[in-house]
């Protein structure tokens, strides 16, 4: 795996409890990282080109704003990879990028495995597919945005904040009885929790937030100042969920309606063990001579899971 | 398509809805039956030979007790073919006898493509490969069960009946948040309505329903009887729906819940739906070059929608 922030150490202790994976190591900028893995080498990126051949997936546990746009066309070339890439504007020119390099390298690389894009994702598709005439609304949180939070940080005066969308009440409602497309700012809230520094001026910080445009003009917005120790005490942990709603009707214009939540304690440990089923399916796909880019609309769901096929069928089905 | 019962009624609807298949032909065991779409030719079992070659899939609309164990693989011969087998606990056993059939026809055979099993088997299968530690809790209803009303008429001096099962909200709240494992009698109750036949003696037929073994001793069931026109205004639509709750833990301990609900006008037309969703795939593996059975288990998403896939990558990922 490559990368040691929350979701290195999210994939880090996901394989571990894993009995049908080892990792092998742990890929970082930095050599000297403490992990929770002693017995499990570091190596730098200049060192990967090493393990190939002995590693069969590497999870890129890099950020998409910078570091998977390096990192995994390069690690893609040596072994099979899977990321949580999630800019969701910029995935077809990611995929193309991966595409090239994993078919290059013979591999396979599976992006944007997470919750969203990941199994929201999933949702919206097979939604889509088994209930052709009706529309999907997905909604975010009660959870921490990590962009929302790190723009507010940004702001003169602030010290520590933590910024928590939340879909209002009466747009999950309408989207659940059939109502019209909303907007991103017509479902969801925004709540703010602010540390601000001493002698700062709150007021301005209040105005700064709600203005700020793409992140919060437009929203309900609001803004509470809290002291470092109710921070540290109550809005250090990073839940998140959200929903997929499909609303439609059959061919004999009855209504259904099929709905996906999630309810997540911890975002980046849930989206690594997302990954690390990613990973079990990438080199199940690449023994079978699959290479290129994969999202998850290309896996068959029976290759995430370790049970095999014959109980899948058994047990789960 | 083969049958023309609720289902099939339901898989004719939804073909003529959709801009990328067309309705070849309707087999039928009675040749001279009146369709929703006369311009289709209906066929019997000994004509559908001559179809072979310009039939790209075929819907298998019959019954799992009896239909599909004959049709299936006299159909799978010639066709590839989708079907809602929904016997789960002859899952593996029909699989087979539909592997050979459609490998040896050189045909793919999609099995068991309904909401349960189907969308809910999905369900069940992602939420454990990516939530492994956890546990999972299938409910069904409120709805009509078609195998529990059938089980009530068979009963002495019963004229109609409808049985709706209906989960137990305490065991819902219990599942989401994590309680111990339940049987189904401990998940559901039952609500019948019967019409009796005149002079029939309701206090017999009541004790006989809440005391028949395998169907219903051991729920918690209520019985009601009511008149022929209130069955016929309120109690002849076939809805149904239910949830499949997985609540587990990440690697940090902490607690996650993922659940997915269906609400279904007509269980029929939603079962034919994805059924018509899973043609597409059919006829999808079948041009790459797969050939037995498969289920929903084996089917990349992407093969289930119309929306290309750049598209989906784009739009809907």
């Amino acid at each position: 795996m490559a990368g040691y922030g929350n979701l290195g150490r999210g994939a880090e202790a996901a394989v571990m409890r894993r009995d049908d994976m080892e990792l092998a190591a742990i890929v970082s900028r930095r050599p000297g990282i403490a992990t929770a893995s002693p017995d499990v080498p570091v190596v730098t990126y200049d060192g990967i080109a090493s393990l190939a051949g002995s590693v069969d997936v590497c999870l890129l546990c890099g950020g998409s704003a910078n570091d998977l746009w390096d990192q995994g066309p390069r690690v893609a070339a040596l072994f099979n990879t899977v990321d949580s890439f999630d800019t969701h504007a910029k995935i077809p020119e990611y995929f193309e990028i991966m595409d090239k390099a994993a078919s290059g390298g013979g591999h396979v690389s599976i992006l944007s495995a997470g919750w969203d894009p990941g199994v929201f994702s999933l949702m919206r598709l097979y939604c889509g597919a088994f209930l052709p005439e009706g529309r999907s609304e997905t909604f975010w949180g009660r959870g921490v945005s990590q962009g929302h939070s790190d723009a507010i940080r940004r702001v003169p005066g602030v010290l520590r904040a933590v910024q928590y969308t939340v879909p209002l009440d009466d747009a999950v409602k309408a989207a659940r009885s059939g109502g019209g497309e909303l907007e991103a700012c017509q479902k969801h809230r925004r709540e703010c929790f602010v540390v601000p520094a001493p002698g700062a001026d709150t007021a301005q910080i209040e105005n700064a937030i709600k203005t700020m445009p793409h992140y919060f003009a437009g929203y309900d917005v609001t803004v509470t100042f809290i002291g470092e120790d109710e921070f540290i005490e109550n809005h250090r942990a990073m839940p998140h969920g959200g929903f997929v709603i499909r609303n439609g009707q059959t061919a004999d214009g009855s209504r259904s309606s099929l709905e996906f939540s999630l309810n997540l304690g911890s975002n980046p440990f849930f989206t690594s063990s997302v990954m690390v089923s990613c990973a079990l399916a990438a080199h199940r796909l690449s023994r079978a001579g699959r290479t290129g880019a994969a999202t998850l609309f290309d896996i068959p769901p029976a290759l995430l899971s370790p049970t095999p096929e014959h109980k899948q069928r058994s047990d789960i089905l």
